[in-house]
């Protein structure tokens, strides 16, 4: 870091100040996050956005704490717009804005802040979302980590998708290789050299969902596969809608994934993704499914990976020589602080 | 604490698991969260929420890092709720639905957590806000500070208010006395006792607010004296509209307020509240404003504290003796983690 103060403040690092409501934390807020984020109801620097919304509201919240704050593929900022556009897709809405709760340790370099609110201003134009409304405060050293940072977002309804909707005969399908966000997240915090091409798979996956919708695609459900990872939002999914679902090998897992987990002692199945989802469809539209997606980047690895049949919310993957394996819920983590 | 495990969990305290997205994490979802929320949205399980929503729309978002957690007159889960509630009805905003990232921090006491829940289910259903979506995240031991709360609010616009509004000739009305919240906070902090009859304000001011419009009161601009106190809002508001502002001595600050801030060596005027707000009304509806206000428990101690005048966001107090102060807004934070 550069002994020269960061432009926007007299200061090096993170201090109490800065959320303090006074001038220090003014200019922070004018200098910093109305630049980033570009945002005319930011600019009016009023207690509360006013916002035109059309028809039914979506709304979904995130609390993001990864660490370490920037990893290959990303950081805090991109993965929190990510998170929150991804949970407003795979509800059926179409993200139009969002809020955004910073809490800071003081101490905290403020170029890394800038790093990261940058990053999130970017992530948000991408994704056609506007930061509407924030908040700033800070925590004495040793009370907080760098930087959380909680988001909101709020959309507006396109698609009719719910766990109920998931019906026998649906086919799972999920919109690329699994495992890459948490396995880089890992070995990143763990000090360790990522193989060539890993990195997090950290994403707007709406563009894939709204590729799904203008194909006519008749769509059930669709969850991203987050904490956890795709095995147990699909066991999840299965229990919501009391349903079996039989999955079959081999799942799509990058090979430098699967070493990678095999090294970090992680089944790849269940480590987080932040730009992968899963989705129901009837298997009649399966290919036209798989069409839709694969003509968009985020979701050009798309493959049917099961069925769902009648059942009590059992999952289970079928391997080459006709063995199965049930994929159950885990009770605890495996992965802690990964988004 | 009692030995025996609280209800939703197996566990005496925040484990990692507790956020890990696993059955531990629903079990802590539905078994708390859910039951202190009744919220037929968070049942729904999805990863949205869908809202109907009437006109236009107005959203504020505040992150919450008091300490201690537990105070005179509150706790944080209040005051996450009537910090959210209160930003929605100063922006002219009837509250309806709200959002809250919890930021658990490993080791914490559940029963603490369920205490805090329970308080923000209470206050949200005494607001008529409903918590709709909701996400828990857990750091590691001495990487947080038992808990942070993020909340979005989510209102509907009824009021136009805005600092642009402020005019000459506009009296200036505060809701209630000042500076208890912080006050009591502080006194709460540093473990001394507190005098008699001393606790903090927090509270919905979103009724008042409704008083002032059912009673036909043409409302220029509102704004809730939180972080900075009366003095940084004033002053704040008089910059933002270009204006002066002449408040006269005494100002509504009570007395056991005022010894404690002599003992803490802070100015009451810039102590945080968190159930009080400014208003300026046209000086003729002054009267109909106070007797509104009055009519409510939350501003039964409201009153008229000065006049907007012309100049260029010069705010003074004049004493008795004809004595002028300035009131700027300060540089950093007299008082950290107050909200």
């Amino acid at each position: 870091m550069s002994d020269c103060p960061v432009p926007f403040s007299d200061y090096q690092r993170v201090t109490l100040a800065h959320g303090g409501g006074g001038r220090v934390m003014h200019r922070i807020v004018e200098q910093l996050f109305r630049r980033a984020f570009e945002s005319p109801e930011l600019n009016e620097a009023h207690d509360g956005a006013r916002l035109h919304v059309a028809g039914e509201v979506v709304v979904t919240t995130d609390a993001f704490t990864v660490r370490p704050l920037f990893f290959p593929g990303g950081d805090i900022g991109s993965l929190a717009i990510h998170g929150t556009t991804n949970d407003l897709a795979v509800t059926g809405a179409r993200p139009r804005f969002l809020t955004a709760s910073f809490i800071l340790e003081e101490g905290m370099p403020l170029s890394d802040l800038e790093r990261i609110v940058r990053s999130m201003g970017e992530a948000a134009r991408a994704s056609g979302v506007r930061v509407v409304a924030g908040d700033t405060k800070v925590v004495e050293r040793g009370k907080g980590d760098g930087v959380f940072i909680a988001t909101t977002g709020i959309g507006e309804l396109f698609a009719d998708v719910a766990p109920r909707r998931i019906a026998q005969g649906d086919a799972v399908i999920v919109s690329g290789p699994v495992g890459d966000h948490g396995t880089a997240v890992m070995l990143a915090r763990e000090g360790l050299e990522l193989p060539e091409g890993l990195v997090s798979d950290s994403a707007d996956v709406s563009p894939a969902v709204r590729a799904l919708v203008d194909a006519g695609v008749e769509l059930h459900c669709l969850r991203d596969a987050t904490r956890g990872g795709l095995a147990t939002v699909v066991a999840e999914l299965a229990s919501a809608a009391g349903v079996d679902v039989r999955l079959r090998e081999p799942m799509p897992v990058r090979p430098e994934v699967e070493d990678a987990c095999e090294l970090l002692g992680l089944d790849p199945l269940y480590v987080a993704c932040e730009g992968r989802f899963v989705a129901f469809v009837p298997e009649a539209q399966a290919l036209r499914a798989l069409e839709a997606l694969r003509s968009v980047d985020v979701a050009v690895g798309a493959r049917v990976i099961g069925v769902v049949v009648a059942g009590g919310g059992v999952v289970t993957v079928e391997n080459a020589f006709g063995g199965d394996r049930v994929l159950d819920i885990p009770s605890g983590e495996q992965l802690p602080r990964i988004c």
